[in-house]
């Protein structure tokens, strides 16, 4: 079988790996150059992008900002999965709000935006800590503004002066105190079968994804059944096939969703070690029409990031269930250049590993570490 | 890091697999045409033998039987591992049983027969139930005649009269009555560090593996003890560096070395799913100079082969925690097609999942799941 992947990153190349041992042959499009490469070596292969939408069995997606052109000649064959517009949704803030709020799913309070003097309103409306966010390409801490007094909101106006909030209206959202992120990381079948991992909890530094660890520690059941609801209502909601990510704020006892991804997702990269199969195996299963697989977690996992930074000790690997992913990029200042997973016994041994691994990495790297080796390590939770 | 390896079947593929997520590049040598292939594709590389030598970290076999001009020109390069003298050991039963001997390590009483006279003598000091060996070539079943009473000896003299016993003579081993075959998948890294996964059981059906199941059941802490010792006086008399398969008989108490294997070997595969890090892995980390992964079991494994079949459903992806290897081949008789790994919590639910999954191939390609998911269903032992 073959699968067909719009853009070339550390994703495309995790889905190859995952496809390969099931006899599926993924291949990449350069959505730049709108040319087809090898999901590992990033060489160029042969055939044409037309060719190779007709000889795939299925077409899909690594990110959600693939040229709407590209998108609407995938769908045209029929074989894109998820749909042109769940992954439309994942693109566009807009679509993104729509879709929660028909789905009557419960998110962030927020307005969107098409003209600067509503900004005032909002302020009245949503108080004056607020998160504005361009409804599109915001990606990752970019293209994001916090107001936190009302005095900011004409600093902020100027610098949002330059847009054509028209074209690309803004989504402006209340600041809200929450208690942390999770992710829930799940997969519908092209029959409509869910299946989905247990919660992730995600800790940011900067706008960025540095650490994940799974499953969340302190889920009650309350919580655990409001993510359940919550993902199936979407899933179903959409018709989607393959995998797909929701970020959630909990806050006391509520889930708010703050964004979906439609496809395999960072926070999703603890299932290579941690669960029997991976977010990257279920998603081939999916959209190739073979029978999920088992989204358990086996053991406690953590997943950290490697950002901006590729000089670090490779005798980190010297640490049981410690497992290095090197995305083979050029070193640049923000970029993900690889991540590392870990798998304990329990949450406390994951935290001492967590500590060790601290201890191989540069500090300023990998900010996040020996804080939450301690939060950890010191659990007596079961997961 | 770039590692190459000789022979471009399943096994190269799988470690292309392994260490793509470390960063290792693992290119394939088509020992025929003696020119370099995409170890999953089978499609040429640009670069000429030489070339890939030199640019090399580290060069390793998926099988022994590389001609030898190859394993010259490799051990010149100064990083072949492990060593073509380690290499010949694994093809040439003349060179095994000395290094055994030598190292003093228990294995079949034989005799090494280079004209066919000899035999006679074979027959009156070690009985006459004795499995006739070629000493080269011999591989899964060919090239091997039984004898099982002395009134075979001249039909079997008689089909042995065209070989040249002085260039490739015969090695004559006592049949045993054995109680089960073992093996024991360890690693030896450049430094000297030894890892070894637990025992596996290995069933065969005319001469090919079949089944394999980790940790094998029932074994003493006498067996256990032996099988360490036995795989570290190999491993360190060979200076040793990667992955080394040792194939034993258990006869009650006792552990007989059959055959070695100076490679990733087939009845390592279960460790794709069951251990930390896979034999695969474990390979390409001890010849690239990285700290070896956790060899322990995380949960009790099978591996079933999938041996001349290619007509099977693949809805046996639906038992949870089952994966398919598919090597994309193509369906010839006797030929290893794939394997079929299988993880559960005990033996118990391993023996329930191989009887479903009995139900999803055809029974005469798996003749050997039926009474091994019968007996591994009724085992109350931890592993």
């Amino acid at each position: 079988m073959r699968v067909l992947v719009y853009g070339a990153g550390q994703l495309a190349q995790m889905m190859y790996l995952a496809g390969a041992p099931l006899g599926i042959e993924v291949e990449a499009v350069d959505v730049n150059t709108e040319t087809l490469v090898h999901p590992v070596s990033k060489l160029p292969l042969e055939a044409t992008l037309a060719q190779a939408i007709e000889a795939a069995d299925a077409l899909t997606v690594e990110f959600e900002h693939v040229p709407e052109h590209l998108l609407e000649q995938a769908e045209k064959s029929g074989k894109l999965m998820p749909s042109m517009e769940a992954i439309l949704v994942g693109a566009d803030r807009v679509r993104e709000k729509a879709l929660l709020d028909n789905l009557q799913v419960a998110n962030c309070p927020h307005r969107i935006v098409t003209q600067l003097d509503e900004l005032d309103r909002c302020l009245q409306e949503l108080g004056d800590k607020l998160i504005i966010k361009a409804s599109r390409d915001g990606y990752d801490g970019y293209g994001q503004w916090r107001l936190t007094e009302a005095a900011q909101l004409e600093d902020i106006k100027a610098s949002l002066s330059g847009l054509n909030l028209q074209q690309v209206p803004l989504i402006v959202e209340q600041m809200l105190s929450f208690d942390r992120e999770l992710s829930l990381i799940g997969v519908r079948s092209k029959s409509g079968e869910i299946k989905v991992y247990p919660l992730t909890e995600n800790l940011h530094y900067q706008g960025q994804l540095h650490v994940s660890v799974a499953p969340a520690p302190g889920v009650t059941q309350a919580i655990w059944q409001q993510a359940q609801e919550i993902f199936t209502r979407l899933a179903q909601g959409m018709q989607y096939t393959g995998v797909l990510a929701v970020e959630m704020f909990q806050c006391g006892d509520t889930l708010l969703v703050n964004e979906l991804a439609p496809r395999v997702h960072n926070s999703g990269h603890w299932t290579n070690s941690g669960s029997d199969t991976s977010q990257f195996e279920n998603h081939l299963r999916a959209i190739v029409g073979l029978p999920l697989g088992d989204t358990q977690a086996r053991t406690p996992a953590a997943m950290v990031n490697i950002i901006g930074c590729g000089a670090f000790s490779r005798d980190l690997l010297s640490i049981p269930g410690c497992h290095l992913h090197w995305y083979g990029k050029t070193v640049r200042e923000k970029r993900k250049m690889g991540h590392i997973n870990l798998t304990a016994d329990n949450y406390q041994q994951l935290g001492n590993k967590m500590a060790q691994l601290a201890g191989y990495v540069p500090s300023e790297a990998f900010p996040m570490l020996p804080d939450e080796a301690e939060k950890l390590s010191k659990l007596t939770e079961k997961p």
